[in-house]
C-alpha cells in the first residue's frame, strides 16, 4: 500500500522532486507484478513505469495536461487505418524508431577494425519483399517523370576488416518518384516495381545501375502526428533519399537511407534518420552512354557475421507486422 | 544531424548504455523543437523524449518489442468508446492517475501543522455534478439490495491547524451498490442518485448519514488494459470504497476514497489509489434506531486556502473531459 502522501522532510538545499512526493510509490506499483510475470516483461515494465513516473514528477504534470495526454493516446489509435499507422509516425517524430534501430544494430566488438561498418538506419514502410532482381547496369526507372534526373549509381560492397569486395552480395534498393510517391501508392503514374531493384555484386563486389536523383517529400500532415509536429514547431519534410537493404549470408545485413549531401533537410529530418556516413555526392556528367546526367559512387562496408552469429533479418520480419 | 552511430570508447568498468550508443541523439531530437514551441510544451516534450529514449536504451528494446508497443498504442485508441476510455485505464494500472493526483495535491508549507491534512486520491469516473443535497441524518440508500449492510457514517470536518470543526463544509459522497455498479450504469436496479448525497456540516463541523458498507468490484476485464493486467500477473479488483469530495470556500478541497481497513485488496488495488489515512473501521451495532448494523466514524482534515490561494476544483474540470 502506498504511504499517506505526507510531505517528507528535505534537508537544506535538497530540491529533488522525488523527495517532495511519496518516495515509495513507484516501487509499490512495480511491486504489484507477481510471480506470473515473465522476466523480460518485468524488466521492460519496471523501466517503463519508473521513467513514466519520473517524467510526471520532473515536469509536475497537471491533471489537465495528463488528460490531454490521455486524449492524445486515444486519438492516435482512433486515426489508425490500413496503411496509416499514427503510433508508428509519432514514434518516428520522437526519434524512437531511429533509436531502436541503432540499439538493435550497434555491434560492439573487441577487435580494432581498419574502418567502420556502414551505419544502419530505419527501414521505413515502403520496402517490398517482391522486388525483382535486375541485371547489373539495368535501370530501375520504368516510368520516367518529366522532372526526373537519370543517375548512374555505382559502388563496391566491401568487408570491413579486409576492405575487399564481397561477391554475390545483394543491394536491394527502392525510392520514391519526383512526386514523393512510391509505386504501390501511385498506380496512375507508376507501374509495379518502378524505382525498385535488387542487384547482385560481381566477382569483385561491384554493383551498378541507373535510378533517379531522389527528391524531398513531406510526411502526411493530417492527424495526431502532424499535431505533434506543429506543437514542436517542426516541418514535415524528409530529406531526399534512396533506400537500400544490403545482404549477404556471411555478413551482418545493413539497411540504409542514402541522402544527397546538399539536401536542405539533413539537419532537421522529420524522422531523425540521417547519419554522417550515409551521404552521397551527385556529380554532373555529360554524354553518358545511357543519358544519365548525374553520377554517384557509394561503397557499403559490411561486418562479418562472426561478430554477431545470431544476426537475422529483423527488419524484414518487423515490416510484416506494420500493416497488420 | 545525428553522428554516425559508431561505438564510442568506454573506460574500464564503464557499463552505461548511453556510452554504447550515440550520446548526442537525444539532444538532437530535442533540438528539433523551434522558437515557435511554447515554453511549457518544450519543458514537457524535452522530459518525455529524454525518458522515452532512456527507457529504450535501458532495456535495449528490440524491434519486435517496439512494434508490439506501437500496436498496443493503436489498440488502446481503437478500443475507445463513449464510457470506455482505455488510455485512462492503462494510466490507472500503471499508477499514473494516482501519481498525477499526488503531484497536484501535495501542498508544501513552511509552517508546522499539528496534524496532517487528509490525503487526496483519484476522483475516478463516477462522480456526478448533479448529486442532490440531503438533510443531515438522511440515507443515500434509495434502493436497498438484498445483501446490503446499512451503515451509520458520521464524523467532523476539521481545520488542520486549529483542529476545530468547520461549519458549512460539504461532504459529497458516492458509492457503488453491492453488484459493483453505480446508479447511472444500473437503471434496472437503481433509481437516479441512489447511493449519492451531499451533506453540509452543522455549526460544529459535524456530518452524519446512512449508506451501505461498500463492497469490492473488478474493473472491466476486456480490452488492452486487461491484457496489461494479465502480463503483469495482477488481478482486476478494486478494494471496497466510498468516494467523497469535501469542499468549503475557505479551504483547499480534498477528494478521497475511503476503504474498510480489513479489505483484502488494500495492498494490491488495481488503480493504486489506497493511502494509509483513508481507512475506515466498521463497528457492529445493535438496535440502531434506523436499523443500521454497522457504525463508522471518520474525520476529514482540511488545510486553509491561505496556503494555496490559487487552489481550484481541478478534478471537477478534469472529469468533464473524461467522456468527451
Amino acid at each position: 500500500m502506498a504511504t499517506n502522501g505526507a510531505p517528507h522532510p528535505t534537508g537544506p538545499g535538497v530540491k529533488s522532486n522525488k523527495s517532495k512526493f511519496d518516495p515509495n510509490f513507484t516501487e509499490h506499483v512495480v511491486g504489484l507484478m507477481s510471480a506470473e510475470t515473465k522476466p523480460r516483461h518485468r524488466e521492460i515494465l519496471t523501466s517503463l513505469i519508473t521513467h513514466l513516473h519520473d517524467f510526471c514528477r520532473d515536469v509536475e504534470l497537471t491533471q489537465e495536461e495528463w488528460i490531454i495526454g490521455v486524449n492524445y493516446v486515444n486519438a492516435i489509435g482512433q486515426a489508425y487505418q490500413k496503411n496509416r499507422n499514427e503510433a508508428w509516425r509519432v514514434c518516428d517524430i520522437l526519434g524512437v524508431e531511429s533509436l531502436v534501430d541503432e540499439i538493435n544494430h550497434t555491434v560492439v566488438t573487441d577487435v580494432e577494425h581498419p574502418s567502420q561498418a556502414t551505419s544502419s538506419t530505419i527501414l521505413g514502410p515502403f520496402w517490398s519483399p517482391e522486388t525483382p532482381f535486375r541485371e547489373l547496369g539495368a535501370s530501375v526507372v520504368q516510368d520516367m517523370p518529366k522532372d526526373g534526373q537519370l543517375t548512374f549509381f555505382h559502388g563496391v560492397i566491401r568487408d570491413v576488416d579486409t576492405g575487399k569486395g564481397i561477391p554475390g552480395a545483394v543491394f536491394d534498393m527502392w525510392q520514391a518518384s519526383t512526386n514523393g510517391k512510391y509505386d504501390v501508392f501511385d498506380p496512375e503514374n507508376q507501374t509495379r516495381h518502378n524505382l525498385r531493384g535488387k542487384f547482385k555484386t560481381d566477382e569483385n563486389g561491384k554493383f551498378w545501375f541507373y535510378c533517379l536523383k531522389p527528391t524531398e517529400y513531406a510526411i502526411d500532415t493530417s492527424g495526431p502526428s502532424a499535431d505533434l509536429l506543429k506543437i514542436m514547431g517542426r516541418h514535415p519534410w524528409r530529406p531526399a533519399h534512396i533506400h537500400a537493404m544490403v545482404t549477404h549470408p556471411d555478413y551482418i545485413d545493413v539497411t540504409v537511407q542514402l541522402y544527397p549531401n546538399d539536401d536542405p533537410y539533413l539537419e532537421t529530418d522529420t524522422v531523425c534518420a540521417v547519419k554522417d556516413d550515409l551521404l552521397l555526392t551527385f556529380k554532373p556528367v555529360e554524354n553518358e552512354k545511357n543519358g544519365a546526367t548525374l553520377d554517384v559512387e557509394y561503397d557499403v562496408r559490411l561486418l562479418s557475421k562472426k561478430y554477431k552469429p545470431d544476426s537475422t533479418m529483423l527488419k524484414q520480419n518487423a515490416n510484416q507486422n506494420k500493416f497488420d
